[in-house]
């Protein structure tokens, strides 16, 4: 079952994507949706007014989450060749949701950087309150799973110690289009720019899992409804060839996670 | 003028604090007063129901910020001891909603750390959407100053090179009572633990003023009223002493911000 939040014309709605059209289910947004107890039985079985999928304008699959969770360093074989030690701990960090585009949207070029990159990401959505989870407890709180790109200024990545204000510029992250609930798991992702093959790992390298992501996280603070976990992004990023590669206006980035969909977005000077 | 967020019986309200009473302005928080209009000669004129102050219930100033950025190595004298030169850039990081806790609340010591610091800030308080502001903008957009402590585990903070998860623990950054307009300069910052006063400066001597951090941040990301910027803390935390001092159940922490007046929390330990 794949879940949506897409604009309309006087706002957005929640859709499930069938295979002939998407069908309403009652709420402003997935966020809204993910809040109701039984969602998964509701959006099943919901019947509200449809809309033609070849005409559909999708926003971030959640518009507005309350947290955006990122893990950086978290597939294997880039780590080990890297030389590095796999970590004890994931390393986490954040991303307000004014940075999140739809799947098709434009993403802005940060304003006075030049080092603009490209992390294509398996990203969680959740789907129950949790926290202080058990394996079991972290595993069924996820609603299910999307695709991302944490679009990223090295520049500003690397102006202090800490990443944030690289990480999360307006209208930068691409999240969507759909989720996908109980679609099993998630299989290759890759990144493409330009039509050049530039990320290509399969998501089951991940150090930490989702599973162990959200019980790790649900640990600190309360994950709720609606909330993202993007799990971190393989080899291959631009900023790590010779020469650095980076995207700049006109850019055509294409993320695609296996089982879940592909995002294409064009980049664009930043407002 | 004094404005904050109260609890009461039937949620929380916006309110003005008076030398004799509280004023409710008419909306359920002080993010949502903020977001309207003309805000300012709003809480001037406001004349709704009445709190005596004895009894008063302060929720943190802003409960839901869409946005709480922290700001670390900001206070001058305590960078040049510790032998570092000045930074070009603002170190930013973030923190989440669900951490921030009113004036007088408990703080929650985050289960399975050991080290938890204390670190005393002056706080922004946004007024009005602002993006890529000029110096001017910047001022204008500041709505007021209040006091935080931005509780940290130094175990986690540490466990990776990202400081969000030593930094974002479920209620444990209070920041009230009151969000001060108008209120001229903030002078000095301190913190009281268990009656011993364990850090002394002066909000002046910041590298990056709060119309500074204002104008930078809004170059990344749109600032919108009640987002919050915890502008980082002078030397004096305990995870820096020898031998290190922690808080733990029962420490009582003051914090202060002359001008703007003063947080007393208690720690306990966490659900």
């Amino acid at each position: 079952m794949k879940l949506a939040t897409i604009r309309t014309g006087t706002g957005t709605a929640a859709v499930r994507v069938d295979d002939d059209a998407a069908v309403e289910l009652g709420a402003p947004d997935l966020g809204a949706f993910l809040a109701r107890p039984g969602w998964k039985a509701g959006a099943a079985a919901a019947d509200g007014p449809r809309h033609e999928l070849a005409g559909l304008d999708y926003a971030p699959v959640v518009p507005r989450p309350e947290k955006v969770f990122c893990v950086g360093l978290n597939y294997r074989s880039h780590i080990l060749e890297m030389g590095r030690e796999l970590p004890q701990y994931p390393t986490l960090f954040a991303k307000f949701a004014r940075a999140l585009v739809g799947a098709y949207d434009d993403v802005e070029l940060p304003a006075g950087s030049g080092q603009v990159d490209w992390e294509a990401e398996l990203a969680v959505v959740i789907g129950t309150e949790v926290r202080h989870a058990t394996p079991e407890q972290a595993a069924a709180a996820i609603a299910g799973y999307t695709v991302a790109n944490d679009v990223t200024g090295r520049d500003f990545q690397y102006r202090s110690v800490q990443w944030l204000q690289g990480k999360t510029f307006e209208r930068s992250t691409p999240v969507g289009p759909w989720l996908v609930v109980d679609g099993g798991t998630p299989g290759e992702i890759s990144c493409e720019v330009d039509g050049d093959v530039v990320q290509k790992a399969d998501t089951a390298d991940l150090v930490f899992s989702p599973a162990d992501l959200v019980a790790y996280i649900s640990g600190l603070i309360t994950l709720a409804p609606g909330d993202l976990i993007l799990t971190g992004t393989p080899g291959g990023v631009g900023h790590a060839r010779k020469p650095a590669r980076y995207l700049s206006a006109g850019s055509r980035l294409l993320t695609r996670v296996e089982g879940l969909g592909e995002q294409r977005n064009t980049l664009v000077a930043g407002g």
